[in-house]
């Protein structure tokens, strides 16, 4: 299976390049009779969008995203769903001089030795301009799974460089540019990046994507676990080195007799597991923590070769995100939000008729 | 698609129970005209075999492993290879008193209220007894990989509990029942399984693999990329929390001047990417480490609920590992061998006539 | 996808030679619960069996199944099922001296030059025996489908050479050698068998399949239709050169007023669309036919070439069948079984929660 | 897998209905390096639009593909192309009158059972309309199979209601309106088509699509056989209603000394296997016949129900074929693009290393 699609019945296609004319998805396998709008989609859209902040990057798409199949009448008809975002600030000349050589930490050198051709401007299809489409398929899954089945999703950033989140406000997340949890960081956060921007550099950060009232049993034991599902579906963000369940490389130096969520009538005692045993949902809250790299868009001096493999070096103009990380929370989100709505399919599929008398446990 | 397969390209589909009548694979893909007998896969089969040492599960399974075809006057022909190892070690009686209980931390209750049935023996399919398959079918990759690519590909535990490996030392990873890499800390490790046992406690690991000589170009981008492919690989492994690409975790505190892996005709000067850039194999070493909890199946007693919901209380009597992640190494390379092996195998099919002026770096 | 899988939600993969140690199966994805034993799949195994009349193949197979997992307690469990076959009557040495030349008409030439290397034991892998996978499989199909949806299959030859079956009674299609619907046509069938067996020849055949009770709704437009599932799979069996549904051919010279199928409350007043419209099954019987070919397996000399490229000539000795297509009867139904099931599973994926307050016709 | 998408590794997925806002497809796979413009894929489009002759719908559609991704400096860059064709002459008005009944022969029924919902405008997804994207999709595999291997893929017409094309002079397919072969049938064509529009019923088709120079070895065991694979492609193609390959349904009445394609050092004496054995292709030319039924959409009245399941009578006005399958020529040619484009991809996965010393035969 080529590589560009996502999920086996709610299943995604995307196709575009960060400077190319335009980005669009094929989403198939929606139920129908669900109420879709472009505007349910342009949410998340904008939540990702750069140039929001003077901390994200300056390009400004409108990002308007159109809908040009599948929904008749204001609901979802059953059949593939045609997405459009056509790029309209390109700027292709600000990556004229990358033309020719490889920047460090970037896909152009693996992109380059695999295709032996590369779209160079912007990135090509390396960008993260890419994950638009991902939102706007993942507002498609988390509307249903929302309306459905009262599943709610949201992501917030635990740490930015050494700043690192202590309380958890829910209410203040969206209304700070970092996606920020903890109300006591912000200036903090602002003072810092403030500073990094001065130097050209960047940072990498955590974040956690939650996602509450998932029914129990979705995951397809052995090799599609739900755990195993969503590390594939948030390793393949842009710049994510590293994804955790529950408690994550926590559970290193715990025991068995600390680890395990005891359970009674009442509920799961506690939540190390993150939601998810044996590869299956517990009922309890699902939560993915992941680390995203520093980008390597930076304006610092670095080491690289030519295309014909001599040495140089260079720095990378242009507008970017010197936290990517940031951007990331609605990516992650609408990740989450694709393997739910693929294993909810899936698990409905086999188990449709499944009762049993053991209540379900929070 | 069901869940008990994996691969694209290099397909494995596997079944059995830990208590059933036998485990088996149907391994389709492999390309012909590869040398392979029972002899190359039962080597990894012993290394992950429970009994080996005092410190894992003392279940003597011979785990004695058929090919029942595809394999033609000790050659592969092409055809999908059929795998069988039949249990018979069973004792299923070990394990009638947990047919009404859930055991905490376990698959038990999500496998009940999923499925409405389960096999209890053992935790059925949940057991890790299930990777037997998953490590005879990685050895028929890692074959073709080594002969025909020079790829080489090994694991080791890098922490126990609080005892981490300090040193590396690859000589002395196979002669120590940890697998760890580190000589100084064996009488340490020794000690402290020592006394966990007698608590009939269990504890927590990190391990890494790692992939040498893998050419550059392995990887589809987007959303399946090499290091998202092996981040679904590693966290189907029975216990696996956290999984890392190169630096992990460690990239939230980086900056891009820090992370960014410079580059020269020499090669790169350093590999905080794990030899993954953009979802592309860059052909430096990969390197993946991953967290493996405790197991949840020890003697101190927990609270658990009963199939009709009361509470309860229960210890895990029967034979088991106090620290799973020890015999989960041989099982993690397996997994990255499968990935690769399909990757390499779908990177061919698109690309195998592309040729670049640019010299290969390492 | 490797080829030796089939169906995306009740997904079989199978592995075999003709006269290798065994055959066997992973059937996932089978709802949970439904009671399973051997002798459900043994039935139809017999009826496929060679040897059980003197116009079928000699070689005498007990192929009795086994169920290596996925049932406990008498119940399929959710999760795969392994199934196994081992061949005990091989007689290897009867194919020895094809070792070096391609069968005109077989699968020799093209397997060779595929992969280099074939297993010229009885066909190997090509040799329609693989088919007794897909038989097991499908029962296990076929039992679910009559008993959670009344669903019925059956099958049956119209046409043997230029004899063809003019009169339809059900009853006697499981009491003649030849799965004849029309009993006034079997001493004549009896006869010619008689003579093309003498001189050594072999003959095509005609065979229809029906799905009777197949509720509305199945089928996924655009490309996985139902009608173009079920091509896939008669397509797929060996001997089969083509499939009709409906009229099939028929309809090149029908007028679109005589084609279509007037609808009334009362139901359909005709079925020339055999069961499926746009893709989808419509609730009317799903009527299938293919053609398979004469084998070539026949005592008549033919021309050929040896591996070498040089001209020689041969006649396949051995236990064969003058006409394969008899045999078939089981297979296609196993087949139509395993699309049915897949897309009821698909279908309600998707659907499961669609009320209309539109009648269903039949 | 939801049922919008075709192929494995060449991997189409589409969108679009009759009278939405735009047609467009993800075409994921495709090697890089290939010479691609719009222009390339519009000449087929041209073959397959409406409104070319009188004996087609007059609905004219410009049909103008834009490539919006995946080509680079005019070169496909490995990357998912996206395709793009906007709906211009919609006329939804024609079809109000068929919002709350169903035409008997067509998939409104089907549709409206299994979603609960359906786009009625001009037939919505089910529309033959889907089928230019196919055609598109068709045109990239066409090219690179032309360019890297030689292969050539034509179609036509071998019958058209009663009249059979009975010479075949290649040359004047794409001169005449019926895409047919025989110039002595040109004017009794003509006649014919002429009488049927004035009795405003239709009539269906047979046609033939061959591919030439497909070097042997493509198709995968054993249920993705090359065969299977084609039928699957072509019996999803609206109308399909048979699917042959080689003799097809001839072979019922022939015997296997007549049958087997016997072979020489000079090539096979003769191709009733239609250029596949055992599912793999042999060399010689792939021959696949197919029926097409006579399109529904006729103003002769015919009976069907309303939407609530009362009796009426209806006629289908609008701008409809008499003939679909004059137009499925370049679409089934298309879609057997697809196909060997796709197992070419397997096939060099797997088998890209093999060698025999057995000469190629043609």
């Amino acid at each position: 299976m080529a590589g560009n699609s996502f999920g086996q019945l709610f299943r995604v296609a995307t196709f575009g390049e960060s400077h190319g004319v335009a980005l669009g998805a094929v989403v198939d396998g929606c139920p129908p009779g669900l109420e879709l709008s472009e505007a349910d989609l342009q949410q998340d859209l904008d939540r990702r969008k750069p140039g929001t902040s003077r901390f994200t990057t300056q390009r400004r798409e409108p990002d308007a995203v159109r809908i040009l199949s599948g929904v008749f009448e204001g609901k979802t008809t059953g059949t593939s769903i045609g997405l459009l975002i056509e790029n309209t600030d390109q700027r292709s000349k600000d990556y004229s001089d990358i033309q020719d050589l490889f920047r460090p930490g970037h896909a152009d050198y693996t992109y380059h030795q695999k295709y032996g051709v590369r779209d160079y401007r912007g990135g090509g299809r390396s960008s993260a301009r890419e994950t638009a489409m991902r939102v706007a398929a993942g507002a498609i899954a988390k509307k249903y799974l929302k309306q459905v089945h009262g599943i709610e999703i949201f992501g917030y950033l635990t740490q930015l460089g050494p700043i690192r989140g202590e309380r958890f406000e829910r209410d203040i997340i969206e209304t700070n540019p970092f996606f920020f949890a903890d109300p006591d960081k912000l200036e903090e956060l602002d003072a810092f990046m403030r500073d990094l921007k001065k130097e050209g550099d960047s940072i990498g950060a955590r974040l956690q994507v939650v996602a509450r009232h998932v029914p129990v049993g979705l995951g397809e034991p052995v090799f599609d676990r739900l755990d195993a599902e969503i590390a594939h579906a948030m390793m393949g963000i842009n710049a994510v080195k590293g994804v955790e369940i529950g408690d994550g490389f926590g559970v290193v130096e715990q025991r068995g007799s600390q680890h395990r969520d005891e359970m009674t009538p009442q509920g799961f005692l506690s939540n190390h597991a993150g939601g998810i045993l044996g590869g299956i949902s517990s009922g309890q809250d699902i939560v993915v923590s992941m680390a995203l790299k520093p980008t390597s868009s930076i304006t610092v001096p670095g080491k690289t070769i030519t295309v014909s493999g001599e040495q140089t070096e260079m720095i990378t103009r242009g507008r970017h995100d010197p936290c990517v990380g940031i951007r990331a929370v609605p990516i992650a989100e609408a990740m989450l939000a694709l393997v739910l709505m693929d294993h909810l399919l899936r698990h409905r599929a086999q188990n449709m008729n499944v009762q049993t008398v053991t209540p379900k446990l929070k």
